[in-house]
């Protein structure tokens, strides 16, 4: 059966759901953009989750500090809120907006791509060509008692799981925490039953919970019936598993035959503008376009905070390149020593997880990277997410396995970026060849393809086939097309045995399915078939598309993670939250304090915000009661990299301290000294280390001293 | 009647639809974010629309230029299009980067906003208690003959002028072209017949025409039967209007009991993050939220290209300030001697459209402008359009009639901008009073208040009303609840006539519907009401909010008008286009040209543009064979405001020459001293005739000399 969309099935010996979401890659949902990696893809301890730091992180309390900061905030939560619906707020905004820049900087204005901005409301039309109205979804069970309703296969691995984990309790061994995909973890169910099971049974199931990802809906349907599958909240089967479209409806305009769809991806947009950003880019090849905006995807039940949301930023780029000469990129050579920690395919065949750390120009040049294209955006997204503050011990490149890609895809890498939720699937990166222009030509009739004069005009030499038209359309009548048009579409091979056939015969026969009796003969008075050479001028092909996407809304969380960790402070037993973002992607640059409510500080302070808002450099001030420790620690927590204390000293001298938010370290000078100091390590000029080594240090009002971790 | 939601009838002594936009101000639909101002707001002469330099402005000819240049493009044009769908290509989403950074610099950082990122989908319940679900609609007929679909107002006006028209020529009289709504302009209607009517008929049509906002569905209805209005392209009258709400309704989640919308303004999400906000800033007002996102509205018929769409960027503050103390605004003083030109209401009720040009300081004190923060705003916008490049001759502020705004808003006015469509409201400025925290704290009992300690604790003497506990429940048994609660709601005006009862008779009567015949008699022995004393240290309050709302879209737009202009070249009959926008905002900085394709070029260009890249300054490179004329006016069409040419001379002594999209004049210098007067140019530091002061003239290769203008 030839697979009419981009989705794919995981495995080509099963029917399988078809659901891959291919903003992020080509491959099948689970495995795809909202697979919070399954633990088979997790590297041992990897369930310890650390800080920055090293110390172990714990989740509860981060989350407790990024809600209580107002990073991010469950949307409508005065209506009690909405399941997979966030807001961002000030920090988390900031946050976002300085990720964006970088974005755009680091991509837009680098690779001097096109950006387009296109509308999230699309026409049922568009996403039924690219395969989404027919296999954009997941299987979803109704409990026929109280109504709930359950991923199917997110239930089978449930129930199977907690039956080992029941039968290792039975048998008196250890239970070990398996590492599961948060959206099930949260599920209320009831407890583990302790209940023994035969050897071929623990077989059986973990043979069904490794190929999980590969079952279609009958399938699961299938397994829920034979297991005798009960829901532990109701104990009844669920109802047979039925396709859920995971794309929001609507319709557009008063009539309503106009349905429409919130787009699940922003690539369409691009690809529909292919021919009119080629004539914009003068018809020169290779190019790129790119797009930021907002994504929608009805989620059945989305849990995992920030990982699995119902609308979520994305950014996409479609980079167009000619398929022939190995898909070269005139600025590899640029980017060619940068290191990639790489989980190649091969590896994971053999059912490991060693990654290996390897230069892109040798990972191209030993073919684990498919060309040099696809090679320089994994090089250019490593680069992007380190100036972004990326852990980079915790970043890989997982490859796609054979199965998880689509049959046209060439090569599909991930960068994955490890958290307490485990590797999280954060950019896409695939060469999708020419497989998405291919499909809206074919539908819409207009040609999407490049047309370039050719050097040397090619000479080629083909049968041509070539009717009698004053005596072919008499003969045949009404057939007449229908029979012309199987002519036509005969290949070079066949044509090549045709003709031989007239030559011999006189005559051929070919197949004309409703034409007679669906053979038809034709006399070589009708019909020439022979060798003829042509020559071509111009040279038109569809271009093969590379499709680096960003989920702008993950990696934010990620950064969280990765930039989080816990300062103890002296006399004071609870330690405290830092978020050491690089400063210029913090949300705020600089917190200006000063030492009291004192009349003699407002002025100084006021001067200080206007004069770096004039630079642009965001600036808070907290003149609240609290103590100068409590206030610093407060924008520790927010990721101020900066402050400024104004204290007695400063209304007499004019000299200003400057905090460090890492190492709470701080400088004295002038007020020129320190905001040309702040400006610089903003702009990412300097470093903290640098300031510190250039300017005398101060020890003073900051109360609570820190405690040097380890 | 109470008007339960944010909208407002257009007139007190009509049922009016109700169907205003409040995102730009609280006003009834048509006069409001999608009016396309009136002919009786237009001013004289505005049917002629200009350009930057007074040409007329032909305004196909300009549409051509935005779509060849890929200003914009319709969505989907590969499937047919959608109306009222439009994406941004390369150039209009660069604008639109740099109009948003803009705002951003401009407000958020400017006044420490506090920027929210809020989703889109909004459920039901929210949308239900800001009136949206029930009132945000238009009406609309459907032909029965061929279902075409009709706005009822817009389908009134055009019969009615176009019989006004046939009138007119039926008696010979020239037939001025009235400026029309664009959105009615485009529809296919056949010609009008030169019919006469009579006196009184045209002036019953003139009055109808004149209160067309004002007319509810009914109405309409009622309108259409009665003059028999027929639809031109049927020959039929339309059925009665219908209501049609204008949101796009979509369903969260896998079940269907979860309705929800797409949000038609940004404004709700701010609203329902408004304690956390506050919580969020230690509690200390005034503060402001800001929110930069997509909204979305299904128009009936959406025409007038990118003013009249069904999915926009919206940015809108929600600044929140204490009701008490004349909301006077701290910073108000930096803005007194803003100049704004003003059409307030008296004077539109007087029927004229004569505007003022005053200081916001004075247009305050003499209470033109209800407040300081509001006037704070209104000049905070009126700097914003001029820094954008908006024409200062084509900027006005109109206040809304007493019956445009909502019965709880205190003032609003629109900046309008004046374009080929007439007036169009692009940012509303509204006092909305306490209203939309009131409802959403109603609904949900969330209190959405603002505690303050009282400086001097505030000691108030009323009048009381106690009830005896222990007699009067085992009195009035069932009914206790009901008497109680009526004596609870009394007013301190009834309740000091009720104490002189009490003390004169021994006993009230109080109406408690309901129970027995309606009056109850309580006596003295149940009931004690006198004046006493209480303190109140803390003071709680629902702050006002003063809403700047603005249409990212119809700015652009205007910018676009506002900067385009004709060349005239030459030795060439054809003038070419030019978009002069502020080198801050226009979306590619320096165009870099080689004087031909020689290979001596090749690594100066590209020395230069990674050059400039680094600095984040966006170049374009044309090493295109077209002359050096024809690249530079390519560009004067995409607005880049700077070029730079590299010839045989730049190649030998590293020099450069620079040229300018305005003037087409040139400057030559060395390498460095060319960057850096971009980078002054760009930053906006300085113009080009500062540059051209600076450097030498250079006359040169710009083969088609450009002829000066008037």
């Amino acid at each position: 059966m030839r697979i009419l969309c981009r989705f794919v099935p995981a495995s080509k010996q099963t029917l399988t759901p078809l659901i891959g979401l291919r903003s992020f890659t080509t491959t099948n949902r689970t495995t795809s953009r909202y697979r919070v990696a399954r633990s088979k893809h997790v590297q041992p301890g990897m369930a310890s989750a650390t800080t920055l730091k090293g110390q172990p992180l714990d989740r509860p309390v981060l989350d407790s500090l990024l809600r209580r900061r107002m990073f991010y905030t469950p949307s409508f939560d005065l209506y009690g809120g909405v399941a997979g619906l966030y807001d961002y707020g000030p920090p988390g905004c900031a946050l976002l907006t300085n990720m964006i820049e970088l974005w755009r900087k680091h991509f837009v204005l680098e690779e001097d791509m096109m950006e387009l901005d296109c509308t999230a409301l699309t026409p049922h039309e568009v996403l039924k060509t690219s395969g989404h109205v027919d296999k954009f979804s997941d299987w979803m069970c109704k409990d026929p008692k109280n109504g709930e309703i359950i991923r199917a296969d997110h239930f089978v691995e449930e129930i199977l799981n907690q039956r080992l984990k029941g039968n290792l309790e039975a048998r008196g061994q250890q239970v070990e925490e398996k590492e599961v995909d948060p959206a099930k973890k949260k599920r209320k169910v009831k407890e583990t039953k302790a209940i023994k099971l035969d050897d071929a049974v623990v077989q059986e199931y973990e043979e069904i919970l490794a190929k999980i990802d590969n079952y279609n809906g009958e399938e699961l349907g299938e397994l829920i019936a034979r297991y005798e599958m009960k829901n532990p909240n109701t104990g009844v089967m669920p109802e047979p598993p039925v396709a859920f479209n995971l794309m929001f409806q609507t319709s557009i305009g008063p009539s309503s035959n106009a349905p429409g769809f919130l787009r699940p991806e922003t690539a369409q947009g691009q690809f529909l503008n292919f021919a009119k950003l080629l004539e914009f880019n003068q018809q020169q090849m290779p190019f790129a376009s790119a797009s930021i905006g907002k994504s929608f995807r009805n989620e059945i039940s989305p849990r995992a905070g920030l990982l699995r949301v119902r609308e979520f930023l994305m950014a996409e780029i479609e980079h167009y390149v000619d398929p022939l000469g190995g898909k070269k990129h005139s600025r590899f050579a640029e980017v060619k020593d940068v290191e990639l920690v790489l989980l190649n395919r091969t590896t994971q065949l053999s059912g490991k997880t060693n990654v290996e750390t390897v230069t892109i120009g040798k990972a191209v040049s030993d073919g684990i990277v498919d060309n040099e294209t696809l090679g320089y955006f994994l090089a250019r997204v490593q680069l992007f997410l380190k100036k972004l503050g990326v852990d980079q011990t915790k970043i890989r490149f997982r490859q796609h396995m054979a199965n998880e890609m689509a049959h046209y895809a060439t090569d599909c890498w991930d960068a994955e970026l490890l958290t307490s939720y485990g590797w999280v699937e954060c950019v896409g990166c695939a060469d999708r060849s020419a497989y998405d222009l291919t499909v809206h030509s074919k539908k819409t009739g207009i040609p999407l393809v490049v047309r370039e004069t050719r050097a040397e005009p090619l000479v080629i030499e083909e049968f041509a086939a070539e009717v009698d038209k004053k005596k072919f359309g008499p003969f045949f009548k009404k057939d007449g097309k229908a029979v012309e048009a199987a002519i036509a579409a005969t290949t070079q091979e066949q044509r090549e045995s045709l003709a031989k056939d007239l030559a011999q015969n006189g005559k051929i026969a070919i197949e004309v399915p409703g034409v007679g009796n669906g053979t038809v003969e034709i006399s070589k008075d009708l019909l020439v078939i022979e060798k003829r050479t042509r020559t071509e001028h111009t040279r038109e092909y569809t271009p093969n598309v590379i499709e680096p996407s960003f989920g702008i809304g993950r990696i934010l969380y990620s950064l969280l993670e990765h930039n989080y960790w816990t300062r103890a402070t002296e006399g004071n037993d609870e330690s405290r939250g830092v978020l050491s973002f690089p400063p210029p992607i913090a949300p705020t640059k600089v917190l200006l304090v000063p030492l009291s409510g004192h009349e003699s500080f407002k002025p100084i302070i006021k001067h200080l915000s206007h004069k770096l808002r004039a630079m642009g450099i965001s600036n808070r001030i907290d003149d609240s009661s609290a103590s100068i420790g409590r206030r610093y620690s407060r924008n520790d927590e927010l990721g101020t990299p900066l402050g400024i204390t104004v204290d007695f000293q400063s209304v007499q001298d004019k000299t200003l301290t400057l905090r460090d938010r890492d190492s709470t370290k701080q400088v004295r000078a002038d007020e020129a000294t320190i905001i040309k100091a702040i400006q610089e390590v903003v702009n990412g000029e300097k470093e903290w280390k640098d300031i510190e080594k250039e300017l005398p240090a101060f020890e003073g009002q900051d109360a609570e001293v820190a405690i040097p971790i380890r």
